[in-house]
């Protein structure tokens, strides 16, 4: 973008998710600066408004929210900025090919209202051994107002909980504590993962493991993990006890953005990682509804999350001592 | 079942499908013997009429419908038989735990119409170097009177369409004949595969691989082959060109019905093995509808397919004295 070309004009960011990679994570995260970042960008350079193409790999009429930043950008020169969907922005492009000067009208409502005291909710296990070594698995509890947040994160919240529900009724007693938190405020700034963290090192609590579930209730492919290589090592060798339950994906990556407040050199992270082809069909869309979820495919991310957190619990990580004994 | 138990009366089969098989064939292999033999079998004992619980895994309200059979039974003692909805099976078990002796009432107007002609739907690009050796790729195209069939198979047709529409817009020009086979009455009675091998054989026509879509339009897992082991282990070694794309199941196993009749102990078949979890929620069901398929998962499995073909046509097999002559 140069300022001659957009002073005065609404800029029009419409770079579609690259649908050739096969995680859609990864083509979201290629395109989302647009509607992060545009506005701020589009205003240095005088624009007047953005218009952006939603994030989402479908052709359809459904709007995609989510967050974008003025950074520093002074109250009084930040610019209107909203999504239009897949098949408006088609649309709309089709429509600059034929007339480059045509007029875009468009009109928001949204404010910014003032915080309100919010929680994180939060349950556990106690664990029968070390109860003060403590594994979390949680998703989050907030979501954009277009749907109900049903993949994004009721899913995870869901599983999460699902997780305890689950040892209990194998009868499974945890030596560790397995805690669930269900986080406030992913979506809109990270508090509720923040404060946690934060409340956690107060009190000097010892977190070994945090896994996450915030990718939707799809078919479980398997983990990503963060953290010290031999601890992932480690894991990586239950990799074996997964695979007949067609969960073939162990690989080092992202965790999840809750939990991440929480890393140190020392702790694991980890996220699920369900399929993800039909995610951004529902993300931040209107269309993120409970009947979007398949029961038995949310059942058996649970599964496979409870199947890791009881591997974890039942043989603790070796401590980096014992591992620099055996290298010995 | 003995006689005196279900002598004048309507038998209800109510074996749930197993929900901890990972494989939702597997479960519905497991279950499917009660729609299929289970009116031959009661009839045997003098029961008038059987109701069975619908193959799936969901609690709805939809009917599946299904083949069944009344073997070699005279006509004049062939009984009634219908499958109700998963959550109607649990509703009726419910009553009949309260009342043994309820009374249930059901008619039908199904009828046996007379056979009438019908086609496979045949397409091919002529092999550039090997025009006499045939890789067919294929699903079928009659489906169940319920919904349209779109999973099963419509998803498997269109697929199989597409693997030359790819091959032709990826500019390859295969070297041995690619063709596209759309069988019809695969799910009464296999008569566009059995007529399509018998042709084939008739011809003399060499096929060295055969490949069918038929399990439905979701995101893509693998494959499952049937044949020789020297040839499905030359194709397992390619096994780590698809892993970046998140296919990991490459198993010797079954392949599809209407490829079924070509089987020779040189032929290689092989099924698409896409995930299952939701495949038993439209199976034969008023819900197996255009809607019920996202063009993604389709559109990948459709390149995965293409991406198998392509290599067996690039390399093809090692012919079995190849074979032997390694082994010496």
């Amino acid at each position: 973008m140069n300022r001659a070309d957009v002073e005065g004009k609404i800029v029009f960011f419409n770079r579609p998710m690259q649908a050739d990679l096969i995680s859609t994570f990864e083509a979201y995260g290629g395109c989302v600066d647009q509607r992060y970042d545009g506005a701020r960008e589009a205003a240095k350079l005088g624009a007047v408004g953005t218009i952006v193409r939603s994030m989402n790999l479908r052709l359809d009429d459904l709007p995609h929210t989510g967050a974008m930043s003025y950074g520093n950008t002074p109250v009084n020169v930040r610019i209107p900025s909203a999504a239009i969907s897949t098949n408006d922005a088609e649309r709309l492009s089709g429509i600059l090919k034929i007339d480059p000067k045509v007029k875009f009208y468009f009109k928001q409502n949204c404010k910014q209202l003032k915080d309100v005291q919010s929680y994180n909710v939060i349950g556990q296990i106690t664990g029968s051994q070390y109860p003060n070594e403590i594994i979390v698995v949680g998703g989050h509890l907030d979501s954009w107002d277009l749907g109900d947040g049903s993949h994004d994160d009721g899913a995870g919240c869901v599983q999460s909980m699902d997780v305890l529900r689950l040892l209990k009724e194998t009868g499974v007693r945890p030596k560790r504590t397995i805690r669930v938190v269900l986080f406030m405020n992913e979506e809109n700034g990270l508090r509720g993962g923040r404060k946690y963290a934060e409340i956690a090192k107060r009190k000097g609590e010892k977190h070994i493991f945090a896994l996450e579930s915030d990718s939707g209730g799809f078919t479980p492919r398997g983990f990503s993990f963060d953290g010290p290589d031999y601890k992932i090592n480690q894991i990586l060798n239950w990799k074996p006890l997964f695979e007949p339950y067609l969960i073939h994906y162990f690989k080092k990556g992202g965790s999840g953005a809750d939990i991440g407040p929480l890393k140190n050199k020392n702790l694991v992270l980890a996220g699920l990682r369900p399929d993800s082809q039909r995610y951004f069909d529902h993300h931040h869309a209107a269309n993120d509804t409970f009947d979007a979820v398949n029961k038995r495919e949310l059942e058996l991310g649970a599964a496979t999350m409870t199947a890791l957190i009881y591997l974890i619990d039942k043989y603790g990580f070796n401590s980096i001592e014992q591992k620099n004994k055996i290298k010995d």
